[in-house]
């Protein structure tokens, strides 16, 4: 049994309704908000979390893409030992939820103000960090904070990223005085945590409030191009055709089958997705000449993610011989999988009032890349109908404080040694 | 043994070519050429058929949307009795090609020229019939002419329809003098008789220069429209998903499936296409929500039809309880089969050199409004690589000579009678 934490699950959700009018948008079921970056929305709602931060005794720092770190050292802490941090992101998408970032970066804040609360020293400092830019519904790079914070993309490329009237980064940090010249960096942390909505209904169909995420999954992205022939639907047999969308549906099913049998037999979160699929010439009385279409498989595993970019090809070429058509599938992207600290899991699952399943994240989140240089953990927090990015995204406050009360745990198990 | 015709293949070759002057377009790979309804090109072809029709004798005339008809009286003839009409028409697609159409007119012309100088005596008039819009390239409506001929379609209603521009058909008749007052009406007709490429590669893989059409095709047009719901790629397994592309492939390939059987045991002509599909939202990290498609069904028999379009109804209610979809098919439009007259099969078929084989035509032509209102007949000649509506629309020369041959000898057949 975990120790009393301190958490105030009435504060946290004042929080987050409070940086929930930050750009808010009228939606008569459930709360909505736009907050791009750079916006008035943005820079209100980075004053405010400065200000919390402020107000808890933190100094805050902010770097050159507009990323905010605020740190509390403890009087106990040695002031130059590696912090722990905890955050995510305050941007959102157009008409997207008040949980998907911001229940992150305000778990940070409830976690330091119920560290202060509590009896118990405190022998490390603790830092609260905000990427900025995640969504990538500005500026058209989603992460964009965290990949600069790990060294994974160059600072002076994120800054000269235009969004759709020409307008830099650089220049929107600056108008809204958030363009600092600190230093935040991964490398100097001892740990970091995350704490998001699943995004999904794992956690809902289990009937669990919280979940440890084990590994963040790796994205094969491709093309299939089918080349048939176009002929009247009228004056050409059914054995004369080469219909590049029949071709294209037996394709789809055959890959569908082999997911489920991966899915069965391999990996339970083994995903296939087929989202986008043009017919060309596309009018009814023509048998479609061509189908362009976009694949998208994902899983914790680079073994499985390649067993299933492998039998896209195998299927195609199969469909191929059996059918006059040529199929080419074609990688335009490859993310491998980012597996999660596991001395973070057992922090979290320690930290627990219960024993919180394990799952992994089929989405990306700014923990990937802080994964690249410490240890990270990632915990979710169960979203209704799985529902996110848009107003409807809802998480219940007593899920949200139980996640504290983990994370706050969590850096307990952490913090001392 | 068909006796001698006095058919010349060269003068018919020379009719097509000096026909496909008009609205010529530029092709290194075949003859093609542009003759939208009211152009320039159109004026200077029609003006050509109707001094041509002069210089055979034929007493022009011209009806209130500008279909031509030439009218022969042999000296031999009752002038009372009803014609036998062969036509067809002289518009085309955009870059069409020069067969399609124009060799149904000058197939009649040639018939002419044939049966003067042929010793026999004709005892009928014989009548050369050329109709407005058979594309409906530019009014948008297809096979125009003959549904006003025959009273499918109101003249007002064809005579008030626009193009792009706004300008009317009655306009565009009128600026080329081609907008007459005559009576132009299949009802007056002994018998009606069209020669058109086949679009398709029946007579081709066959090796067959000529074929005699048993019926025009139904066609059954409907929407499949299926309701899934819409999910992150990465954050929803596949068990979870409602996935509207994966149930629409299911869809059709089932369908292709029971076409195959249908054409192995009921009707080998029987098709099923669908040409238009489109995904929504269509982004390669959503599971699609929503497919809307076109399906196309056609046969000689309504059956057929019906069996094909009620085996769509079928399988959508079986993919819809297997999976989390809605799924609905709805009917469009409905043309039923035109079966052509079997006296006019039979006389195609006894004026031909061989033992032409009989198909089905899978598309559409003027032949289809004759057919209500007197005995037709359409017979087609091969097609290269069943290509049409393009430049390298092509019939051999000797196929096509044949055809007017055939033509000769069936209104030998009727003539007398």
């Amino acid at each position: 049994m975990a120790p009393a934490t301190h958490v105030d699950a009435d504060r946290l959700r004042g929080d987050l309704l409070e940086n929930g009018r930050f750009g808010a948008v009228d939606d008569t079921e459930g709360h909505g908000r736009t907050v791009l970056t750079g916006s008035a929305a943005d820079q209100a709602a980075r004053e405010h979390l400065i200000e919390t931060l402020e107000g808890l005794g933190c100094a805050v720092r902010i770097d050159q893409v507009g990323n905010i770190a605020g740190r509390w050292t403890p009087s106990d802490a040695d002031p130059e030992a590696a912090p722990i941090a905890i955050g995510s992101h305050l941007d959102s998408v157009p008409r997207g939820g008040i949980f998907d970032g911001p229940l992150g970066v305000y778990a940070g804040v409830e976690t330091i103000r119920a560290l202060q609360a509590a009896p118990e020293v405190v022998t490390r400092p603790v830092e609260v960090v905000c990427f900025t830019e995640e969504e990538g519904a500005r500026f058209g790079r989603g992460l964009l904070g965290s990949s600069v914070a790990a060294d994974a993309y160059p600072a002076a490329k994120a800054l000269a990223l235009t969004d759709e009237t020409g307008t830099t980064l650089a220049e929107r940090l600056s108008a809204m005085g958030m363009q600092g010249t600190a230093t935040i960096t991964p490398a100097e942390w001892a740990a970091w945590f995350e704490v998001h909505i699943e995004q999904g209904s794992v956690l809902e169909r289990a009937a669990e409030p919280i979940g440890v995420v084990s590994a963040i999954t790796g994205v094969w992205n491709g093309t299939i191009e089918i080349q048939g022939r176009a002929d009247h639907a009228g004056a050409t047999g059914m054995d004369e055709r080469a219909d590049a969308l029949m071709a294209g549906s037996a394709m789809l099913t055959a890959l569908e089958d082999r997911t489920h049998e991966v899915v069965a037999t391999d990996s339970a979160f083994a995903t296939l997705t087929v989202g986008e699929l043009e017919v060309t010439p596309g009018t009814s009385n023509v048998v479609p000449e061509r189908v362009q279409a976009a694949l998208d498989v994902r899983d914790t595993d680079s073994a499985v993610i390649e067993e299933l970019s492998a039998a896209a090809q195998a299927i195609g070429a199969r469909i191929e011989r059996q059918r006059d058509v040529e199929i080419t599938v074609e990688e335009t992207q490859s993310v491998a999988p980012t597996p999660l600290s596991d001395r973070c899991q057992t922090a979290l699952t320690a930290g627990a009032a219960g024993t919180p399943p394990t799952l992994p994240s089929g989405g990306g989140h700014d923990t990937m890349h802080i994964a690249e240089h410490t240890d990270a953990g990632l915990l979710f927090v169960r979203s209704r109908d799985g529902l996110s990015h848009t107003p409807q995204e809802f998480s219940r406050w007593e899920d949200c404080a139980a996640a504290v009360e983990t994370l706050v745990g969590a850096v307990r198990q952490l913090e001392t040694r």
